[in-house]
C-alpha cells in the first residue's frame, strides 16, 4: 500500500518556469533533474506539477527521464500572492534558525527579516545557502506558489524604515491574547520577535512608536524561535 | 550590561525536592551540581528557585558552593497543576522528535503520548533520556513548576483508551479554525496528529467515534512536527 505522502502528486520547484510557455519543452539543470529523478522517480509520459516560487504554477509532462529530464508545459496559471506576512526576528540561540526558517515558510510567513539587536547580532556566518534550500523545501511541502523571501540580517531600526504592512504584532508576555486582535490576514501583517535575551528598553519603545501592539501568545516564557512558531501558527490558522 | 536573560533569576529542576521540608538543606548530586555551579554560577548566600517538576516550588539559599553544592530551603510553596493537555502524536521524519519535545513541552502541552499507526510507527531506538534532558531544560525555560510528561509509544488503539480530556481536536486541513472552537483551557483538552504519511482511514473512522472534531491548522499541508507544534501554540494563548 502506498503512504499517503507517496501518493499525493508531486510538487516542484523550478525557477527556469518564469518566462516559458504552454507547450515548451525544459530541460532541467543539475539540481533539479537529479529531485525529478530520484526523489521524485519520475517516468515517461507521467503528469507533474512545478512552481517558480513566484506565482506560477505548471502543469508539465515528463518527455523523458534519462539520460536527460525533459518536462513540456501542458499548462501554465498564475495563483495569487498570499496576504504578506513579515516576520522580523532577533537571533536565537545557537542553530536555531535553521528550522526556524523551515517551519517559518511551511506555516506560510512570506518575509522573514533577520534583525541585529541592542543585545545580540546574528552570527555572520549565516548559512543562507541551508536557508534557501530549507525554503524550497518548505515550499514543495506546503504545495505553495511562493518562495518565502529571505532577507540578509538588518538593524532593528533601519528594518522599521521599510513598507511593511500595518497591522503590527510584538511578541511579548504583557500583551492580549491573538484571539482579541482583529484578523489580520486580508489586511496583511508583520510581527517582531526579540532575541534570545530580549530587545532593550530602547528597541521597545521605537517598536511602539511604530505601531506595534504587545500580543501574548503563551502564560510562561517562550524561546525566540518558539515565539516565532507561535504567532506564525496564529497568522496560518486565520483566513 | 547584564542582558535580560543574564538577569532573569535562575529557575532550576530538583526532583529531590520532593518530600523536603522547610529550613532542611538539600546536597546536590552530580548532574544538579555541575549545573548551579557552572551555568548558574550561584554563590554563597544568592537566592534561587526551584521546582521538583511535579507543583513544588522552593526558594532557596547558597550554604555552600563548593567542594559541594548545598542548598537551604527558605520557603515552600505548591502550584496547582495546569488543565490537562493531552497530544497524541504520530511519527514525524528523521530526527524531528527532538525538537518537537521541546517545543511541545515549553508551550505547556502536560503530556506527550507517541503513537504508532497503521502506516509508521516510532524508531524502536526512541531517544527517551535525551528527551526527558530538553523536558527538563524547557521546564527552565518556561519557569513552569509541572514536567511534561513522556509517554513510551503506544498503538493509537491502545493509547485512546486512557482516559484523555473530553475536548479532543484532530489535525486535519478539512477542519474549522481554531477560533471556531469552544475554548478547552478550563475544561482540559486533547490533541490528535498524524505521522508524516496520515493517518489511515481506519483510524480517522477511530478517532472521529472517540469524539475528535477536525481541526484546520493552516492553508496548506503541515508536516507532523509543524502541525503539533501549531495546535500546541494555540492551546498556549487561551486562558
Amino acid at each position: 500500500m502506498r503512504s499517503a505522502a507517496e501518493a499525493a502528486p508531486s510538487f516542484l520547484y523550478l525557477p527556469l518556469l518564469a518566462g516559458a510557455g504552454t507547450g515548451q519543452s525544459l530541460k532541467l539543470e543539475l539540481d533539479e533533474a537529479r529531485y525529478v529523478a530520484k526523489v521524485v522517480r519520475a517516468r515517461e509520459g507521467e503528469r507533474l506539477t512545478a512552481t517558480d516560487g513566484a506565482g506560477l504554477v505548471a502543469t508539465l509532462v515528463v518527455e523523458s527521464s534519462r539520460p536527460e529530464v525533459v518536462l513540456r508545459i501542458d499548462a501554465l496559471e498564475h495563483w495569487p500572492p498570499p496576504a504578506p506576512r513579515h516576520l522580523l526576528c532577533g537571533a536565537p540561540e545557537g542553530e536555531r534558525g535553521d528550522w526556524l526558517v523551515e517551519k517559518l515558510a511551511e506555516l506560510g510567513v512570506t518575509h522573514f527579516q533577520p534583525v541585529d539587536t541592542d543585545r545580540v547580532s546574528w552570527p555572520d556566518h549565516l548559512r543562507q545557502d541551508r536557508w534557501a534550500r530549507l525554503a524550497v523545501a518548505a515550499l514543495r511541502q506546503s504545495r505553495s506558489a511562493w518562495m518565502m523571501r529571505l532577507a540578509e540580517p538588518q538593524e532593528l531600526a533601519v528594518a522599521l524604515l521599510e513598507g511593511l504592512p500595518e497591522s503590527r504584532w510584538l511578541a511579548d508576555p504583557d500583551g492580549v491574547a491573538p484571539g482579541e486582535l482583529p484578523e489580520p490576514a486580508v489586511a496583511a501583517v508583520t510581527g517582531a520577535v526579540g532575541p534570545s535575551s530580549g530587545f532593550s528598553g530602547a528597541e521597545l519603545k521605537l517598536l511602539a512608536t511604530h505601531g506595534f501592539v504587545l500580543v501574548k501568545l503563551a502564560h510562561t516564557r517562550l524561546r525566540t524561535e518558539t515565539a516565532a512558531l507561535a504567532l506564525a501558527s496564529h497568522w496560518a490558522a486565520r483566513r
